[in-house]
């Protein structure tokens, strides 16, 4: 069901790899709601990805880039604003990687140089972004940008290694810099810190499986899928939003606001029948 | 512009009184969304107040109510089910009341009757409204509960006094319930912690225009009005927030997680100008 | 090992009932610094309880009080202030009790009777005491009150019922007395958020077994005990954190910034074995 | 008048510069409460601040280091565990520093290589210290770390610039690696969030001077100065704190939580005096 909340909007989407992504389903709901658009994601992620089908389902073009060069970001703007011939209105960032998880390095055995691309990869290509676009004077007063969150930038969850930090240090970008759009050009700035998801990038982290089964029944409407993730989206790119900035919503069916549930300490307790036996 | 998120759902809104009100804004936009509701206030808010232009505007029905009352609240429910023939979708609770506040009850010279009252009218009504929406099973699946706060749940204004401690009790109701809804019925409740509103009600805080004049230089994107506030409430009861519940969520321009802005640094460094003639 | 932290320093301490209480521990830390003060409960409280042999241990006077009663709230800073000559330095309030939890009426079926109860006794007492204290004016400059919460105060915890929002209507209470009594005496007014506990009062909680293991596991310095919560409160009544006001301090081993701890998902992940065979 | 609350302990603070240095209040006050430790800054601090003084004073070695090399980081814990022959019981990371701030490019006009070097030496290398100390083994058990933050990790101010983003990363180490240190070893990590100090650091930040006044204003207790902050980081080495970990403490005189107070009302009123002349 559609309703035309983004007839009119145009915008660029990063990090949409395959259709389990949530980026990937931002741009179908997005396309659906009436709003044009560019996908955008590296070189790399375009050759493994599936990033063509979507870009035909949505008559989008494609404009690879790296979002921690500037010329990369330049580029995707100048591009994208030559094919929509004037300003964009929306934004989602999408994007995190940390080689000290996918190399197996834990916390307290970081290795700096990757800290340093976890860093600049999953936060500050954020804030690149967010200064090529305001030089540029690329997006429309009362335009919107999104960057997806997770609850480890506020609590620590093992395993989750430094991308806690990089999403603490992306949540703090988007406040700083929501201040200036908001103040200059009436430009929202906010991040959704959405449920564990299923994704390509997602399964990668350690002990995923039982860690979405404890927030599922933590949450008392379950995790929240990609698709519900990317509805919650159109509603931020909307025009009924307007006055939301700097906030990080939480997105998540309740979990981070539940200190146990009934469902989640049945589950627990149940690890002690062996013991007792 | 309207976009039918709110098409075929029914809901009862409380606490509209003139157009001023927030909820008043909030029946006008869920009209123009295509939603039915009936619309509850005391018997004496509805004597001062001007809802039957507002009913008839929106094709609803008006039952009076006190939602401090137990059987007040249930032939609420009653005489909407009975109406719609059927359950409901959504709920505003946007009532708030402080004898402390009219009767200038400093906070350290609390009346303590006044504070039950407080603490009942404006807090304790929205479980009461919950328990006897439960308990009648009376709000469909994936129904949207909204009730709505303000920042001094969390930091202390001077003179908004013990309204602050009720918001604090409101917002944990939220969450204590949203728990239970969530959990039992899919049905998710949150509050909208709103910029302060040039409302009937809101005038009477005491040096409510300096406050306001602070807090709009203060947010990047100026204080929410009441229709803005409309707007967003529009999104929390579509279909396109379903895993959102048990959050307090900032509607105010940014206010809330400024620490000090250019705008309102610069009015007051001209404080001291006199003071240095 | 004693320091002296609070030598010349005189005190109220309302809530110990017997040597698992949290304000029991608090009164023997407090005696080793050098402190003398008095020690309050209810009648009730005082026969079934022991604090007769505190009292005596501590060289208090214990001044029988109803909580939420003006005339015994008034008669306590009264006698207090006659034993000590004087104006006192430090009040701990450790008051609370649901008869919801106790009459097991959870909480989508309140008895709204026994919530104005709950509110009474473990929230609106505080301000009463805050209250008397301010208008008799029992407190020295740069005294310290602390009153004793829980996290359920943010999160919800299945079970906790109407003391979780009696624990957020205390620290609502903290802080809007907190900034009156900064503003016009220096005195500094905290809540301190502590692990669950094994208390008398504690263990009628629904599930306190289970929760307690998994908070224990979250944690990663473990729960706090009474004992260790005493040794922190005596640092909030010392000369020593003279600047710290509003807030609610967690004491609780970690556990509030914890997602999920290694310990914890691999106790989670041992119910699954039994369903897997 | 000291306590001997650290007697016995044996520590290393990074930071102290001048007798302005919250680090240099620091090093006064654990010295008086029995504390040993040796100090350490950048060759550059050295020479142009007046540590030798502090380091006679308190009869501490002064070990050069530049706080984000892992082998100046290595030798400051070498060379300090010879002098105590053994390990350590605190830490104080008191570290920060923006070349964009000293270089005036604004937050919308960073410089990227600066901002690497903001986050590296105001935040990684707090992760770089607890890190060596871990693979170490430098710290005992139930040891004590603190690292000096700033409520712009939370709000945004104006001016501020990429040291809010350097101190939510800084804080969220804190997190990440206090759930580690805590697991393994019983040490807690924390934060503590100190008002605006007109250290010599400090002091370069844009509208200090009015910034201040205002925090002071809207403080009950006013600004809190940095001997009472080296008082409360006494309160977090010593034995008596032992189940704090990973928290950002506010020591702040209630600013934190503060929405509006009387005096900084009446005083950003006056601004408009003027204006109706």
């Amino acid at each position: 069901m559609a309703y035309n909340l983004l007839k009119g909007k145009k915008g660029i989407i990063f990090g949409a790899l395959d259709n389990k992504s949530i980026a990937w389903k931002v741009a179908e709901k997005a396309h659906e709601e009436g709003a044009e658009f560019t996908l955008t994601n590296t070189p790399v992620a375009l050759r493994f990805g599936e990033l063509d089908e979507l870009a035909k389902m949505c008559n989008s073009e494609i404009i690879p880039a790296d979002a921690t060069n500037m010329a990369d970001i330049e580029n995707i703007f100048k591009k994208t604003m030559e094919i929509f011939d004037g300003k964009i209105d929306f934004i989602l960032h999408s994007i995190g990687m940390s080689l000290n998880v996918r190399k197996k390095k834990v916390y307290n055995d970081l290795n700096y140089d990757f800290l340093k691309k976890t860093l600049d990869i999953s936060a500050i290509s954020f804030h690149k972004i967010l200064q090529v676009a305001n030089k540029m004077d690329a997006i429309n007063d009362w335009g919107s940008v999104v960057a997806l969150s997770y609850v480890a930038a506020q609590r620590t969850l093992f395993g989750y290694n430094d991308m806690a930090d990089a999403k603490s240090l992306l949540e703090s970008i988007a406040r700083s810099f929501g201040y200036i759009y908001g103040r200059d050009k009436k430009i929202r700035v906010n991040t959704i810190s959405q449920s564990p998801t299923m994704t390509t990038a997602g399964s990668g982290v350690k002990g995923i499986d039982g860690l979405m089964d404890f927030t599922d029944r933590m949450s008392p409407l379950g995790n929240a899928t990609a698709e519900e993730c990317a509805n919650y989206c159109i509603t931020l790119f909307s025009d009924l939003t307007k006055k939301v900035t700097m906030q990080n919503l939480f997105h998540d069916g309740g979990f981070s606001n539940m200190g146990m549930s009934l469902k989640a300490m049945t589950m627990y307790n149940k690890a002690f029948e062996g013991e007792l036996d």
